[in-house]
Formats: structure tokens, C-alpha cells, sequence
């Protein structure tokens, strides 16, 4: 028997979601357009936690706050013993963003509760809304880092003496912010964790589809790399006598992209997003230079191949003239993380139920569901984005229909995953 | 009849470098050497204008200041209507400077004017003294300025409204440290220019010489190069989708080698000195990059032709793909500068009656003297170097023997010029 579909009230939903968005809300000037500021911790992330704790109280949901600042919104079920069913996702933001990343999923969990409250609705499993810290990574350096936490993967120690570029602790900012919780930050495994999360890319607006079932996050390698020259006078230094670090960094990028362009390293994507040199002058040669590299790959092994051409040609770098050394500094990497087949079948028959067209595909970014993934069955809904799926932007902008369904999906998978009593 | 040679006091010098170098002195932490940061208008930079000045007053000049600051310390001559012989440089320095920039000229000139006070020797044309105003550019963004406007290529209004990071004006810095002199910025024609200065570069020190006798000054070329891309996100924008701001900023950067190395463009030497990119974090493509182009040429029409090149690619790259513009401003220009041959001959005669070998070079860095070139009669004396002649850092030294070789050369070259009475 097959539960019946549970459709969310879509006018609701968007309300919650422009009322989070005023929140940290900024004018940008490159855009136009109103945007959010809503970083890790901050008085404006703060102010957006106290006003999604008092959606979840409205909604009648318990609500628990663990070391971590995660925030936990509890449905209780009729069944005392069974684990809850977890959906969730974060509110943090970028610097620059817009107003669906991650709160789709937080407001989409707390709509799918409200639409249960009021058809009355009471479920075997308890059903849990959960708001991870800092899965940006924007501010203290780590992303997915409250979930990381909670699926121990991470210390909570190394995550409280992580700073801010201000040198503040996230754990004094959860103090100061009041979200320094006492619950026990390791997560009891749930049954199952579904995020709804908008796609942040374009494959489902080039396929004319508002549903992706998700089915895992590609490997994500990120490194720091310094590359240290000599400091020289632009005009009197002979171009052989010349160590220049930001040239070797610009060799860096060209060489990247031509690793991705050979297509020898599988679905590989490479990404300089931060470059600096030092001292920065015009007419000094720099003696040093920072960038970070950002890998993606489906595939751990062409993963691995791709990190370890890039490292032979730092190498290459290193002797091709005196005076040009490179360090490396790992920030982050996490493998391939396939989602359950199982829950990926109750997403994708709740969409059929409601008649929404889907397609199957595989996640870009990282999301907090790769971290809870290794808790309990996990999978995510995708949700598309208009202009090839912009994010971390204030252009990011998915349709009130777009979001409306994709909550419809993911109330009636809690619904089926947690089982109508 | 050629005059004597005129031997300075080379400790005393030396005791004048160090005294000026302990003024805006600051710790270097990366080469733990003690450096300074004299920015041009800084209250450090007013501190060593007014040792400077009262230096020039124990030497028995009459100090005057002009509309842009720039200090002149007058020797009188036996002629009332002789035109000055002009010496100079100027004491205000990069952010990681050492003591000999600009100093070593000031100071040299001051010290030969204090030795023909001690040897009583009255000359027939009058001897000055400059400190011009603001040479390094680093703090209003235009270098040579204070000799610029007193040669009367750029104009008081441009420069004094030219601000600094903060917004300060170059006008209201003058007013706030008391160098908004009154005399007339426009230098009356000198019968002749001569500065001292290091080389800021490694020839000297590669052909075993401590004099070099300047031919002139290299063509500059300083440009800002932005190019607009469009942010996109690490993991979810396919490649064929992104237009990547820093990528195209290394191909630029990597093409600028490539136009010196292949020895299409005479004796090119291109830097990319300054480069940022926006927005500046790990997963996002860069919507924008921001780099400055630093050429140096002693052909003009060989820069003009790598100018030309390097333009060419910028059509290239906005060709190559959708989503990328390249915009250009200009911020400086000047061509090559060669000095007069009368000035270099006495040089050169001075270093030989002081037996001291000397070579003739060009100047790859920029100088007081190319803008002074424009008024009257110029060359300039060279000083080596060690260490290649690092510059614009802490480390930058010239021997207690080399600066006072070099003054040796300078107080002849003046007497000379000047006829001694």
C-alpha cells in the first residue's frame, strides 16, 4: 500500500523563504539586486536561527541545540522506539548570496510539518528538522562542518578552535550568538536523512526538469598552494634573473585547465577561486603567491590520477629554475559519496505520484547529506535553478513553483519514509 | 683645465643614510631585517623631510619649498645670474623599503655640499639641492609626481587632487605636514641635472663595478588589465559553461613571458606585479580579475609593437569565448629618456680622476632625472648594488665604499658643472 501524496501550501513556503532572505539582507551593487549576507554565526545568521526556531515552536516542534549550534526540530511519532526520520539543511550562507541555498531544505522540513499538522497526520516514526552550522565553510574555513560534527567525522574540539579571519573561535561566536547548546553533538543514527537542496547548476534547467533525484556528491579535493619566488624591481631585473612567483601561479591555472581539457582525468572540474600575490605592486616582481585549487571529480581514482598530475607539475615548477619553491596545504577532501537506492526509489515515486517529470543526477557541490549519509540511508532532492542554476549570487532564483514542488516531494518521501500511522 | 677631484667624507655620509633609515624604521618579520616605510606625505616621511631640511640648513643652504612639497636647499654662486646646477632625488620610499633609495642622492648631494664648505671652494654657479615629492608613486598612485610637476608634464591641480587609499588628498597631506610651500612648483630651466642613485639592478654588481654612468631611462608602459568573467560554482558549473576571469588573467600573464621570451620585442621586460580576483573565495569561478601590466623597453618602437601584441591577445581572449571582457586603463607612460652626452662625459671624467672603473648603462627603474631631463641637461650616476641589486626591500645595501665612491663622483661632477670660482 502506497501512503497518498502530501502537497505543501506553496504561497507559505515562498513567504518563509523572503522573510529569511530579509534577514542579512544587503544591496549589491554589482547586481542590483537585494542579496544575503548571512555568514556562519553572525549577528545576521543568529537573528535567521532565533526566527526558524520560532517557526519550528509554532509548528509545534521540540527543539534541541547540540554543541554544535546544529538546531534539531522534533515531530514526535506514535511509536516511542523508531528512529526519526531526518530531513534538513542549512541557513548559513555566502557573502554573497541568495535566498534558497540550504534554506530551501530548513523551511521545506518545517512546511512539510506544518501541511502534517493540519491534515492531521500522525506518523510511526518521529520526523526531525535539522539546521547544520557553518556548512558554508565561508567563515571558519571548514564546510559541512556542523554536520561533520555531528556524523563524527570531525571533533567537536577541532571544530570549536577553528577561527574567523578576525581570529574568533566558532566556539566563542556560538557562545556569543547563544547557540552554544548542551545536547550531545554525535547524532543518534536516524532511519533515513532526505535534504531538498536547489541544484546550484544547470542540468536541470537544461533538461526542462524542476526534480533531480539525487544520486551522490562527486569527490571534492581542495588545496592551498604557496608558491615562493624572489621579490624584484620590474625595470632592472633580467628576465633570466627572475624568480616570479605569480607567474608560476598563472602556469598553475593554464596547466589546470588543461589537465581538465584532456579529458584523461574522467567528469574532472578544476577551479582557481582565490589568488593573491605578494607584495602586490605593480612594479614588483612577486615574491610569492597564494591559490587555492578546487578538484571535483565522480570518480576517486581519476580523482586521484588528477591530484597527483597536478603535483608532478608542481614539481615540474620547482626545478624549472632557481628560486621557485611550492608548498601545498590540504584544506579539504572527501570521496565519492553514493546516496541509498532506496531512498532515491521513495523520491522518485513521490515525484511520479505527483506527477512531476525527474531526472537521476549526481551533485556538484557538497551538501550536509554527504556527511549524514554516513549515519543512515541519505538521499537529496534537487531543485532548479533558473539561469543555468546561478548560486552563491544574488541572481540565484528558483520559481515558487519550482520550490513548492520540490517540497511536495520531499513531505510526501518524510511521510512514506516515517509511515502513516 | 680640468679641476680637482673632490673627495667627500664617506663615513659621514654613511652616518647620514643610517640616521634618515631609522625614520619610519619598522621590523621586517619575512627577511628579519630592520627596513623601512617612509610612504611619501606619512608623518614618517615629514619627520625625514624636516631632518633633511635641517641638515641643509647646518650646510648652509637656504631652504625653499614649492606648491608640491618638493624641497630645494640653494649654495650660492659667484655669479648672480648663472643658472643652478641641480642635484637631488627624494627620501620618500616604497612600504618595504631600505635605506639607499632616493637617499643615497639627497644625502650625497647634501655631503658634497658640505665638503666644499670645509675645503672653502666657491663656485661660479649656484649648487642645489631637491627633494622632490612623492617619486615612488606607492602612495597617490603616480610615481616621479613632485619632478613631474615641477618640470611641468603633470599639474599641481592633477596632483593635488590625486588621493590615497583612505581618500586622503596629496594636497591635504601637504597642508597637514607643512610642506604646502609657497614657492612657484615651475623649476626654472637648471644649467644641468645630476643625480646619484643605486642601480636597483644587478649589472653593476655582474661586471665587478661600483660606478655606472646612466645613458638614460627605458620606456615604461603601466597598465590595469580587468576581465569580467561570471562567478559560477566550483562544483555544479560544467567547464564548457564558465567564463573564468582568473584563467584568463594567467593566460595573460603567461603570454606576457612568452612575448619577452621570444625575442620579437628588443630587450622587453614585462611584469604582472599586481593581481586580484573577485569574488575571492575557494568554489566560486572568478566573475572578475584585476592585474597590472608593467612593461619596460629601451626602444619605443619596439614597445609600441609589444604594446600592440599584448592588446591583440586581449582581443583574443574576449573572442574566445561568451561571458568575457577585457577592459584597459591606462596608468602610465613614458618613453625612453636618453640623457645628455656632455653630462655623461664629465661623469665618466670625474669617476677617471678618481680612479675609479665605471661602465655605461641604461636604467631599467624610473627617476627624478627623466622628468628634469625635460628642463635642461641630465644624467645620473649609478651606485651598485649587492645582492643583484635587490631593491624595494630590506634588504637592499650598498657598501659604506660604493655610496661614498659614488659622492666622490658627484661632488666632482657638480664642481665641475658649476666652475669652480
Amino acid at each position: 500500500m502506497t501512503t497518498p501524496t502530501l502537497t505543501v501550501d506553496g504561497p507559505r513556503l515562498w513567504r518563509s523563504l523572503m522573510d529569511l532572505a530579509a534577514i542579512g539582507a544587503y544591496d549589491d551593487e554589482r547586481t542590483g539586486l537585494r542579496g544575503v549576507n548571512r555568514l556562519a554565526l553572525t549577528d545576521a545568521d543568529a537573528a535567521g536561527r532565533r526566527r526558524v526556531v520560532a517557526w519550528m515552536e509554532e509548528a509545534g516542534l521540540t527543539v534541541r541545540v547540540d554543541r554544535m549550534g546544529n538546531i534539531y526540530g522534533r515531530r514526535e511519532g506514535t511509536d516511542p522506539t523508531a528512529a526519526a526520520v531526518l530531513t534538513g539543511s542549512h541557513i548559513d550562507s555566502v557573502a554573497t548570496a541568495g535566498a534558497f541555498d540550504g534554506c530551501l531544505g530548513v523551511l521545506g522540513g518545517i512546511e512539510a510539518v506544518r501541511t502534517l499538522n493540519e491534515r492531521g497526520i500522525r506518523t510511526r516514526r518521529p520526523i526531525e528538522v535539522a539546521v547544520f552550522t557553518e556548512e558554508e565553510g565561508v567563515r571558519f574555513g571548514t564546510d559541512m562542518l556542523g554536520s561533520a560534527v555531528a556524523a563524527g567525522r570531525l571533533t567537536l574540539e577541532y571544530a570549536h578552535a577553528l577561527t574567523d579571519r578576525d581570529g574568533r573561535t566558532l566556539g566563542g561566536e556560538l557562545a556569543r550568538t547563544g547557540f552554544d547548546g548542551t545536547e550531545d553533538v554525535r547524532l543518534a543514527p536516524p532511519h533515513a536523512y532526505v535534504e531538498c537542496h536547489i541544484e546550484q547548476g544547470p542540468v536541470l534547467a537544461g533538461s526542462g526538469v524542476e526534480i533531480g533525484v539525487v544520486t551522490g556528491v562527486q569527490g571534492i579535493s581542495w588545496q592551498e598552494i604557496t608558491v615562493h619566488g624572489r621579490a624584484a624591481h620590474a625595470g632592472t631585473t633580467p628576465t633570466r634573473l627572475r624568480a616570479d612567483a605569480g607567474l608560476a601561479a598563472a602556469h598553475i591555472i593554464v596547466r589546470l585547465r588543461e589537465l581538465v581539457d584532456s579529458g584523461e582525468y574522467g567528469d574532472l572540474r578544476a577551479t582557481v577561486g582565490h589568488l593573491i600575490v605578494h607584495p602586490d605592486l605593480t612594479n614588483i616582481v612577486p615574491a610569492r603567491a597564494e591559490l587555492t585549487v578546487d578538484l571535483r571529480n565522480p570518480d576517486d581514482a581519476q580523482m586521484a590520477r588528477a591530484e597527483e598530475a597536478l603535483a608532478a607539475f608542481l614539481r615540474e615548477l620547482e626545478e624549472s629554475g632557481p628560486g621557485l619553491s611550492v608548498t601545498t596545504r590540504r584544506m579539504a577532501k572527501t570521496a565519492h559519496v553514493p546516496f541509498d537506492e532506496g531512498v532515491q526509489k521513495v523520491i522518485a515515486q513521490a515525484a511520479d505520484d505527483h506527477g512531476l517529470e525527474h531526472i537521476s543526477l549526481l551533485s556538484g557541490a557538497g551538501h550536509d547529506a554527504q556527511e549524514i549519509a554516513a549515519l543512515c540511508p541519505t538521499a537529496m532532492i534537487f531543485v532548479r535553478g533558473e539561469y543555468d542554476g546561478i548560486s552563491h549570487n544574488p541572481r540565484e532564483y528558483s520559481t515558487p513553483e519550482a520550490c513548492a514542488h520540490g517540497v511536495d516531494v520531499l513531505a510526501t518521501t518524510l511521510l512514506r519514509l516515517a509511515g502513516q500511522d
